[in-house]
């Protein structure tokens, strides 16, 4: 039983997502189909890359992924079909992969990347104005069918990328930034909790709040207090024991903190 | 594997469509459940029409859609069943299925309605404020695993209507009126695409907006411009291009445009 | 086919909720997911508690339900298994089994508790922040496959309790207690229908409002009037006819409301 996963800017009020599921079960009858969210902020490439790039590597050897944030659907944008190691994906070709390629290219697995031009494997009728259910769904589920990706289109080599923020090695440290703010108000960070491994004190300063130390878990503070620890991904996050570090600090995605290691 | 769609306007919060979920695979393990909303305004059954209308032609041949939008729950209101083509539905007799039931009648589809008295498909303790749970969820089920709708009650030829806006001819082209407003803000119309097709030239008034032209995507115009174009169901819609027609606008379910064509 | 159901406080926007689903699907391939609800207000176990009570009933025989909503992640609160009757549970040790546990102990059914314990069964790194992703997801995916209970861990029998509030009576009757605020608005109650049974007559005073007697439903009064009625569980639920008491009321969880009841 084939997996596919759904990513978009779609929300749940429209039924757009349910379309899309219709069109898939119609090509794919024994497919599980998985929300990861459609909740991104309209036409938010980046928060969808982030969601995505979370979420895969939970998803068993075979999973197709379909995901569209798509703020240029109707116009030249490429759809691309994506395969990378024994993942699958469908996508605009806006950067939504790009954190996803750009791991695989330094982890150096295969990538295989196509544009999606044999309308053999669309819906008979595309509109100008959803992909999502006249491209992407067909697509993505003719490949968990079996439909090998390059039967699709042609193979590229040049996917749009986007840049996403990077810490910034200074003299004291580095300079990290926000990078995703999740419902319960915790900071995400784009600093890998490895480069803080084995450091004898770390110190963390973020507008007005300074943080010692990296805790084990929000166990290991008082409710209430801000406190810096090592995400689910194993990267450094802000949180607020028992309440709300993005409503204590007002933080926005991309905000810098700056992060004082002592050896 | 056969499919059921579930259209209402429960919400996620208090977990009904998890618990019409439950029913459903206690009756018929092996179908497929996709949600199509849960978020319809409560008690809105016009905004649940039509967003069951533009989700059922995406379906395969043989799914089962119920559709719970039902302020009358508890009354003398009926639970009826429809089948429509190769299609069947499950929902309050209060005007839901009309957009559906329309097309039909106008494309000559065989049409069979039944009024659903056959406790035998219901829960065996049916309240008084959720059937959503105890008779449509039950009756969908079986429905999906081959029980014959005629089985479940009376065959009946008056379902509850309610209308819905038309475009209206005016001496310089149509009255039209918007709709759905869906999560982009963009504004559909009631106004068929094809009624402009092959003339010189469409004017727009929109509340003080005039419109030129209708666009072939979003793409033909520049970010932040109201422009009209064909949506993903054949309809005439108004759009911002990156941004929001409804925030910009204003506009309400209901409002109307005034479209001027030139032959 | 097993069906899986999850209730927990994750909201959809981050995609913690398709990440588990990945999991899920990676150990049971074959099983069904039921979402109960993901919008249960962050960490307010007595809500999700109140979810995952009124959503058991309706599962089939064998399910299994995870329920996560943990502020005590990372901490030293236990993740149990319970399995009572036909049912199991896979949730932290925080008094979320509680009104289950409660019903099935007055029922006499034959209960079982474990102390999750055996990480063969959970992810193989375990973080300290997403504890549904990393034990609960795959325990309850196990479990879903066939694995015993008894196999993931030691049996206990004091598991947290939180305590729920119950109706006391009264002179006249009982003061009961606003338990669950749904979408509607309608205001469910912890006091059983039951006990109203074959009474001559019943009043109830909330806030400044008077009611006389319980209704058989929605339509037996006119449209924006506070009635009492037997909610879809059997308990005296407050409700406006087309509208929210919530809104009228503007009732709380725990609020109190005075039942008189005359023989």
């Amino acid at each position: 039983m084939k997996i596919i996963s759904l990513t978009t800017d779609f929300g749940n009020l429209d039924g757009f997502v349910g379309v899309m599921k219709g069109v898939i079960w119609g090509i794919a009858p024994d497919a599980h189909i998985a929300d990861v969210t459609h909740d991104i902020p309209p036409q938010n490439i980046r928060q969808g890359a982030y969601a995505l790039w979370r979420a895969v590597p939970y998803f068993p050897p075979g999973s197709v992924h379909i995901a569209v944030v798509d703020p240029g659907v109707g116009t030249h944008r490429r759809p691309i079909g994506v395969k990378i190691g024994d993942q699958q994906f469908i996508l605009p070709d806006n950067g939504l992969i790009t954190p996803i390629l750009e791991d695989a290219e330094q982890t150096g697995q295969p990538i295989q990347m196509v544009h999606l031009t044999n309308p053999k494997y669309w819906l008979p009728n595309v509109s100008r104005t959803f992909h999502g259910r006249d491209i992407f769904a067909p697509t993505g589920a003719y490949l968990a069918t079996g439909v090998p990706l390059l039967d699709m289109g042609e193979q590229i080599s040049d996917p749009v990328r986007l840049s996403f923020p990077k810490p910034v090695k200074t003299a004291q440290g580095y300079q990290a930034h926000i990078t995703i703010i999740d419902i319960f108000g915790n900071l995400t960070t784009d600093l890998p909790a490895k480069l803080l491994q084995n450091k004898a004190k770390v110190e963390i300063r973020f507008m007005n709040f300074t943080i010692q130390g990296i805790l084990p878990s929000y166990g290991h503070a008082q409710r209430g207090d801000l406190i810096a620890l090592v995400d689910s991904e194993e990267y450094i996050e802000l949180a607020v024991v028992n309440g709300s570090a993005a409503a204590l600090t007002g933080a926005q995605v991309g905000d810098a903190l700056e992060v004082i290691i002592h050896d």
